[in-house]
């Protein structure tokens, strides 16, 4: 069982930038690079892939981020510290890549590692569709790190990263508790204003938890045991009824 | 007391690369770079170094290796494992990036780092001349770093580097001690065709031990101790005899 990552460039704005990534992979032993609506990619992109030529000529492009991220289990961004006024609550809570190591040890499946545009990194929305952020710890005097370096720094600290046995949800399911979540807060009447800001923690919390498919499973099971006990028809039907498992623990 | 960081590169052949590096040292902190024979630098490495702009300014240039580790009191080599198989010796032991912040964790001085040409590397001789060698650690299929991408790494994993109040031996002095063993190799009649590797290996020892200025002076008192019980005659007069303290039992 291994942890496959995936390298997803959102927009990348300089061909000398993606080459230079796909070098960073190769040298650490990466292939999966995904390049959505990629800026030209001519001989500066070929020149600065050196030997990883095959990288980029075998990355796959898109037109949209789902699409970059079908397949993938975990969408995990990389984001500076710059803009951290405002917007405040979709670039938090933060970890660094040692942290993002330590979380997913012991776990398989596929793991998308997003970066940004050069200039403007991700929208709010697509920070908000993000399982769990990460940033590299960098001088306050000077943060903005060039793209490819920040690919090399990240990959460099997840090479070591040991897989195992426990596998991670399938991204698709997890999008579903997600959904059902945020039926639930709508349910509940919960205050409308605080509503994104709830749901938005209470995916990050998920999101960072590393959620056995198992996990999901009971977890949905749950939310429709409270949809039931408030008088909400169940869209789903046939469903077996999940029992508790002492996994719960870890989220309620 | 902290511990300093310098970063030399060895004649560098590729102006985007430099300015690169200045970005890379600018993001994590650090400023003091040094360029040994250096290629032009003019508007790419400029534009690379993007708001790193001071610190590729205020590079000192030098046209020697020696006058760039100059004031610096030890000299850590970054090199790839591609030629290990030629010279093997004057590359061994190689340590992680991570293993040489565990190794000076607590030390106060000057560390400087060099990062050798983005096609050869270092000479022998250079590498023959470094305390500590390190290597990142990358895949078999394709390890060679672009420059910048490994000062980056390099300097990533230094970042939290905790200094102290250790000092470092002062480099100048650190070098007197490596003379005074080469001599003493000579005078018990080392076996000739051993003794560059010999002396090699005793110089990355106490290299990578991180040797403090009383330690240092300790050494020397106790080669002194044995030249004169051999009975030749001491050059140096005047010098106390340093006692044999603890801090020895590392060594011998």
């Amino acid at each position: 069982m291994s942890l496959d990552i995936r390298v997803i460039l959102v927009e990348p704005m300089y061909q000398g930038n993606v080459g230079s990534v796909a070098r960073a992979m190769k040298n650490f032993g990466y292939t999966d690079l995904v390049l959505v609506n990629p800026c030209k990619l001519e001989g500066e992109a070929r020149a600065m892939s050196s030997h990883a030529r095959d990288v980029l000529e075998r990355a796959r492009i898109t037109s949209t981020l789902e699409e970059a991220v079908k397949g993938a289990d975990l969408r995990i961004g990389t984001t500076g510290v710059t803009s951290l006024k405002t917007g405040e609550h979709i670039r938090l809570p933060l970890y660094t890549p040692r942290e993002l190591k330590e979380k997913f040890k012991g776990y398989s499946g596929t793991i998308a590692l997003l970066f940004g545009r050069e200039d403007n990194g991700f929208s709010n929305d697509e920070l908000k569709s993000f399982d769990m952020l990460i940033t590299i710890p960098t001088s306050e005097i000077y943060p903005i790190m060039n793209l490819s370096h920040a690919v090399a720094v990240v990959l460099y600290e997840l090479s070591d990263l040991e897989g195992g046995n426990n596998p991670l949800a399938d991204g698709f399911d997890l999008q579903l508790l997600y959904e059902h979540l945020e039926k639930l807060l709508e349910e509940i009447d919960y205050r409308p204003h605080k509503r994104d800001k709830t749901f938005l923690m209470l995916r990050r919390i998920l999101g960072r938890a590393g959620l056995t498919p198992r996990e999901v499973q009971t977890l949905r099971g749950v939310i429709r045991g409270i949809e039931r006990k408030m008088g909400y028809p169940l869209k789903e039907s046939g469903g077996q009824e999940p029992k508790i498992s002492e996994s719960m623990e870890r989220f309620i």
